[in-house]
């Protein structure tokens, strides 16, 4: 592993393996969707070096926030950034999500965020064999059960926020609907204007009137640069640039 | 019912009744994103005026065009327009689709096109309380119906397109996974830049592999008229504007 610690801004920093884990764009547009409330407990699933409970704590007031993740070593990394960054009521969990029944109690999450480990922009961008791992039942099976155990973690009513890619959307619905966690608002993330949208952003409400609202689209590049939509969530989280 | 005589371009006409029935930007939508071939037999249901199957007529070769429509005075018009513009191998059937079983064989279309009769765009532009209709269980059963006839109706790899409103989205997509029409293709309609879309375009595959692309987002408007894009759809389907 490969460590590099980065400046997130003057106060907090993040350990980082450069191979695997820079967190990107994608942790940044969740975080910054992710709506989050003082009494909330929250669960990060997949948290890998937990960029999204630090980008979450340090922008919100919280009750607890919790990162499972199921590597040893990336779950070791994870507990030393929010040491690092002296963060209070962050748990890292070193386990699989899997054994949920044995870790919490059903229906105890306000929020829940997931950014799912297999999706990284990078190699979704540059990797066109992609589509075959993405096609194998397995992975689909993973969706689903990080869906299905969302709900059962979930209070009603508790908040379900997603990052994931669009050519999956028919199966994250279509999950979403069959575990009553109801899609309410969902966003969709292009590379430029005029490409395929190569992010979408979901949030579902547990036991939710059925109503889909659209926020706009957001492009990440323009003429090579960040456009300045991009840059306003970056500074409206406090990331130094 | 008051009837009007409209010029769809110099060859083609259309009566309509303008309190109900005047042809909008949904139909021209749907009838440009429906791909026909020469040998397929379509269904248009819900077909009104019949104004799907005469611009699917005007601009591809085809076996054989079925629309259906259960108001009696609606599918008499549509017969009548189908008569004057002299189009062959167009039949109009009035009756409900829900008896479908005593009409068709299953499994005899090749494309099944669909503009939901209670999606109208204007209305749904004006009438805030549309919501509460929507919400209505009785809608949901009717786009369900719709949906479940028409995988049965499909051949295998029959194609399935509608227009419909985005926030009906969740429903669309749970109910076409749900009856084996696999969504492959989805188009954003926006009334404007930096609205949220008001329409949307999905097509289906029976039985189709899994793998959802986006067309290119559509605005209909810009500075008060229609934008180019949308004007060279007109003009793809020789429309006179």
């Amino acid at each position: 592993m490969q460590r590099i610690k980065d400046n997130i801004n003057d106060e907090y920093k993040i350990i980082q393996d450069r191979d695997c884990f820079s967190y990107g764009v994608d942790a940044v547009l969740l975080s910054h969707f992710s709506e989050i409330r003082k009494k909330d407990t929250v669960l990060d699933i997949g948290t890998g070096n937990a960029i999204i409970p630090i980008l979450l704590a340090m922008n919100n007031s919280y009750h607890k926030i919790y990162g499972i993740e199921k590597q040893k070593d990336v779950a070791a990394l994870a507990k030393e950034n929010i040491t690092m960054n002296k963060l209070e009521n962050i748990e890292i969990i070193n386990e699989d999500i899997h054994k949920y029944p044995y870790l919490f109690t059903k229906g105890s999450f306000d929020v829940i965020t997931i950014n799912p480990p297999y999706f990284k922009l990078d190699s979704a961008i540059k990797n066109t064999s992609d589509n075959k791992m993405i096609a194998r039942h397995e992975t689909t099976a993973v969706l689903e059960d990080f869906v299905r155990i969302s709900s059962e973690l979930l209070k009603d009513r508790g908040r379900f926020y997603m990052i994931h890619r669009p050519s999956r959307l028919v199966d994250i619905i279509s999950y979403l609907r069959l575990y009553r966690l109801e899609p309410k608002l969902i966003q969709f993330i292009y590379p430029y204007q005029r490409k395929e949208p190569n992010m979408v952003l979901i949030k579902a409400v547990k036991n939710g009137k059925k109503e889909l609202k659209y926020l706009d689209n957001l492009f990440v590049y323009k003429n090579g640069e960040y456009t300045k939509e991009l840059l306003k969530i970056y500074d409206d989280l406090q990331i130094k640039r």
